[in-house]
């Protein structure tokens, strides 16, 4: 089971790793949810995670299996998004520095988030080029050690520890379907469940607008390049090395969801769930909720709530539409 | 301990009665919140109830213990909120008509949601006094039972269900905090916990615009007539005659808040707790929060998040201020 960038064991060690760090978060359930869906569906709520996000599983796992005298001289990455809050949060529970380049138009409340948490904020130009290059020079500075938000093992096995709780937390699952951005939180889960519960149909769910993942597996190679339109602003990423391979190999289908039916998704979650989420978050129950996912002979399905940083000032339904 | 209107052994038969049809709530805590409070926060989340409000668990209790050929005749009551939500439910998990008299101002989506669950909806003018009239019309008509919002012994008990499933989930609170409408909630939880756990102290906590609560325990003689002027339209009721004792005698003080700390409170929990909440459920939260509540000697203290249904189309802090 070495062919991919993690296995069972290694997601095992990593919940180990992290248990005392982050949550257990709860699996919740909805009637009024599973009429519309005519399944029965189980959200693993990581928008109730540390960080408010999936993301602080890997982070906090990549973070604390660093050597001593690696981890003092700092973590390093790129983002603008959860993953940051993320590595911000496991850097200062180790007790080391954190250095966070940011592009210049991220919004300033995650900056502030990210400061809050005592992460030192770089800002670079808002492409991707100049993230990169910030980020390589901010590790030559400091020598600290840069985490990317998904292409890395330890990343991969950290997210696969929601794989472990969900299937503990509910019996015979079916299927499940996980957000797909760069591919790091389903990599993880669909390294996990193949060996613990084979049964189980692993679904990916993308934007319409940052659809990579679905072009990828349909032509057989990685997509690596597209100009995201989606409100979606966690799944615009296309997939990496290392988690292309699993999601071509391992991934049952990838369910691609317009825009307008997450919105109506993350609304319901709001209204009948009584749950704040983000809208990378609702894509998963969006794609439950459609018909093309009513077809599927499955009935019980996990679904992933992956996160709930949303602007409180500017929710989708009150938004005025461009 | 029969001097009010329920005692621990009707609250525990309550509970037992109710269990099969209403949610044991979860118990949510946040240490962002907690560093702002200076103390421990449990947030019992009785916006994750059925129906999304607590009123599910004293409508429940009235309706299923009526005779069952008093229940065929139907239940009525007079709402434009929760409890007749929590009526619509209880009636239809029974099996028996309900019929809702509605002021004609009620918001439409509060008029569907009861809809929505097979009850009949009487529309009246918008006074108390129609209100009233409609409803006693009604019940002549119909020969159907009138089951108030809250002054009424089934009600009172099955409200206090709440506390006994709080205190079997924390251990050694020091105080509660309970919002203060008519007085069922508090009135139901401090009954239980007088016997249950004497130790707890019980605070009520209510909004500065409808502080009839305050007042009547100030001067020692109830309030009935008030001109209700906050955001937190659940709360606007004045106490009763059979929760006013009680709230007289045993509740240790009455927290007045201010709407702009109540919608400050209210954000607080979508932002950082991930959860949905309506004003008059932020309240307790907003007391919890206050400059006089952290003078207290106390140090963990349960936190009633009462409900989560709230327009969505309009959160205070997106709304133009009048």
């Amino acid at each position: 089971m070495t062919d991919y960038a993690a296995d069972l064991a290694a997601i095992r060690a990593a919940h180990a790793v992290i248990a005392p760090h982050v949550h257990r978060t709860p699996v919740m359930t909805s009637e009024a949810v599973d009429r519309r869906a005519g399944k029965r569906l189980f959200f693993k709520c990581e928008n109730l995670q540390r960080g408010g996000a999936f993301k602080a599983r890997g982070a906090t796992h990549a973070v604390f299996t660093l050597d001593d005298e690696v981890a003092r001289r700092g973590i390093v990455t790129h983002s603008s998004g959860n993953h940051a809050q993320a590595i911000a949060i496991a850097a200062r529970a180790r007790g080391v520095d954190a250095h966070i380049v940011m592009p210049s138009d991220a919004p300033r409340v995650k900056r502030a988030a990210v400061e809050g948490y005592g992460a030192r904020v770089i800002v670079c130009e808002p492409t991707q080029r100049a993230r990169h290059e910030t980020a390589a020079r901010v590790v030559e500075e400091t020598g600290g050690t840069l985490i990317p938000p998904f292409d890395h093992p330890a990343v991969i096995a950290g997210q696969g520890t929601l794989a472990l709780e969900l299937v503990a937390q509910v019996e015979e699952l079916d299927a499940v379907i996980v957000p797909v951005g760069g591919g790091g939180l389903i990599a993880g889960v669909t390294l996990a469940l193949r060996e613990l519960a084979p049964g189980v149909r692993v679904f990916g769910a993308e934007p319409a607008g940052a659809d990579d993942a679905a072009r990828s597996k349909a032509s057989g190679a990685r997509v690596t390049e597209q100009t995201p339109d989606t409100i979606a602003d966690g799944l615009k990423t296309t997939l990496g090395e290392l988690t292309w391979p699993i999601v071509r190999d391992l991934v049952e289908e990838i369910l691609v969801v317009p825009d307008v039916l997450t919105i109506g998704a993350m609304r319901l979650i709001f209204e009948r769930m009584k749950l704040v989420v983000e809208p990378s978050g609702a894509v998963p129950a969006a794609a439950a909720l459609s018909r093309a996912f009513a077809a599927k002979d499955v009935e019980r399905v996990g679904v992933v709530i992956s996160g709930g940083n949303v602007d409180l000032d500017h929710l989708p339904w009150t938004r005025r539409r461009a």
